[in-house]
């Protein structure tokens, strides 16, 4: 994939990726700008990923402020009553293979919602929010427990009652621990909005079509689904998993910065000292290793972190020590991405939300470098 | 919807939706450059309406030239071969409700498929192109009937060789007229490309994550969905079928006029003399209101023609004359989008094998408009 992203000819300009160019204005997250880089409608990643729980801060995306206790505790109970899977959709779901990918799984889960339960008018909007909210651990457990262990999941027949917490019960069957639901709640909280990364701007030229919310939101899982989006914590994973020891995991390192391969979870577009997401799930990652199985990926993970460093002047980015940290909670690779995007939906719908406020179809140009015109030629007659 | 459009508050910039502004190369297509104002790879859109098949078209915008016979034949025996619905599918299209949106069955069918045949890497991109292809008239026709009739069709075992024939075939049973198929024909191509609009460069930003083909397909649906976008010759179908008489049609179209109601079908945002589509299928909405149980659509059509001329110097573009002539083949209003679908696949794959080939990802930038630092403010201390 990378080499597909720069095998340019030279013909055809370098491609720009509207990068740096604006596409709208936001009201809901600034990066790199103030504070640690990272802040959610003024506030900042660092004290919303401390304080916070992911509701709170889908209530603050969604609705534009911080909850009362009050507001807080409705929102959660609301949220409870809707965790019932369609009968139509868990059909669905029953009918996609266990070797289908996750994230083509979330995008299904989403678009048959669209069918089951439309949005009619814009005046539905918080309401069908909420309800993918409480519905997308739903989906992708259904679907893994079922193609997987042959496992029937009741969604709505759980004792955890925030989102990451229901997550972890429904996809192991047991009671997850306090520590695995507060280490759940701030990787939704770090995941949640990063303006207009690609997949918030596919729902946000979607929403400009003034399409409705689970297309906008569909769409947004497709390209989240891309490599060069989402997915680098299961593939940096991928790579952590080859190493057992700090030692074996340096000289591979050093291999594969030799021979120029791509390491995975490391630098940002944007970001260029540090990532602010980074040191809160690190912290997570090195005390999930104190129970863990193979406590030995943390170590591992900061041994790559300090050669990357030494030898690239290359930080971790967000995605980094997500790997181990989810590794540690027992969560299978494949469904990290699909975690992203449970948290990511709150940034998706409030973006839509934002784009519906103040629209305009977005419609750019394009600058055109085929033939100019070419005279019709008869079947008979081409070669 | 169009209040929502232009409802701006005075705080807020008005949304440019990166009008005029480049986010790419395109050799596929020109609007409003030279010719009659569209060409596919350099052929003008009359030329390629007059003379082409839409399987033919496919094989231009998708191949990169205008096959041979030989190659035309060869490509239309190879998209028979791949009419045939998987099982699963068709057990999810059999969970769709009657009442739910056309749009969204395509956009999930579209979905489903991805996780059943999944391109597993970009060489695969024409094959899986081709089957939805094959497959998008039998998605829409299968749910269409099962939910309406009760009928589970055989998408495998119809007569009809063309993509437009094969539509008409399962939707109605029978076997349509020569003539039927050619305006199916003619309408297809004359929707299968349309450079940088909403959908494709939904597509597009998609297929910048190096996502998948499914993935990138679906989303630019969920952007066709949208009443800004596709949908256009639905509206103007629901409001022709309300006026019996070319002068019961004047009156009205006069009184919307006057009070400023949208009249949908009319003007386009970058042709600014005639829409080069039109007089092509007006033609065949004429020639098709001579079998029409309702022949007065098409004189109702032409009078709301004038008369917008007349008082706005506003033309018909591509979708005016398309409503009276899909209703003239007996094609329900709600499944004339799904058509449109049907035929700018080919667009929106070529364009995604397009952005492939030199890609960036595409990730603008936002102009901040929001509270510049909120303190952290305990749950207690909120009101």
């Amino acid at each position: 994939m990378t080499e597909k992203n720069t095998d340019n000819t030279n013909k055809v300009p370098q491609p720009q990726g509207l990068r740096g160019q604006s596409a709208g204005v936001t009201a809901l997250c600034t990066v790199g700008k103030t504070g640690t880089g990272l802040t959610y409608r003024g506030f900042d990643i660092s004290d919303l990923a401390t304080h916070a729980t992911f509701e709170e801060v889908a209530y603050l995306l969604l609705r534009g402020k911080l909850p009362t206790q009050q507001e807080l505790d409705d929102y959660q109970q609301r949220l409870l009553t809707m965790r019932e899977l369609p009968a139509a959709l868990k059909t669905v779901l029953e009918n996609i293979p266990a070797d289908a990918h996750p994230m083509d799984v979330m995008r299904t889960g989403c678009s048959v919602l669209g069918n089951l339960e439309t949005e009619l008018g814009f005046e539905q909007q918080a309401d069908k929010t909420d309800r993918l909210l409480a519905l997308f651990p739903a989906i992708i457990c259904y679907w893994y427990r079922f193609s997987h262990d042959g496992v029937r999941i009741d969604s709505d027949n759980c004792q955890q009652t925030s989102i990451g917490g229901h997550f972890l019960e429904m996809l192991t069957g047991r009671q997850p621990s306090d520590l695995h639901v507060e280490v759940m709640q701030c990787s939704l909280v770090l995941y949640a909005e990063h303006e207009f990364n690609a997949s918030t701007f596919t729902a946000r030229v979607c929403a400009s079509t003034l399409s409705d919310l689970h297309s906008c939101i569909t769409a947004a899982i497709g390209s989240l689904r891309g490599p060069l989006h989402g997915g680098a914590n299961e593939a940096a994973m991928d790579m952590l998993a080859n190493w057992k020891t700090a030692e074996e995991a340096e000289q591979a390192i050093l291999k594969m910065l030799e021979t120029k391969e791509k390491i995975m979870g490391f630098g940002h577009a944007i970001y260029r000292e540090s990532d602010p997401r980074n040191t809160l799930i690190k912290a997570w990652s090195e005390k999930l290793a104190e129970d863990a199985d193979d406590p030995w990926l943390y170590e591992v993970s900061e041994r790559v972190d300090e050669v990357m460093w030494r030898e690239k002047k290359l930080f971790p980015n967000a995605d980094f020590y997500h790997a181990s940290a989810y590794h540690f909670m027992g969560i299978p690779t494949k469904l990290f991405t699909p975690i992203f995007v449970m948290s990511r939906l709150t940034g998706w719908a409030a973006h839509v939300f934002e784009q519906r406020e103040n629209n305009r179809i977005i419609r750019p140009s394009a600058d055109y470098i085929g033939p100019e015109h070419q005279d019709w030629v008869p079947i008979e007659q081409r070669k």
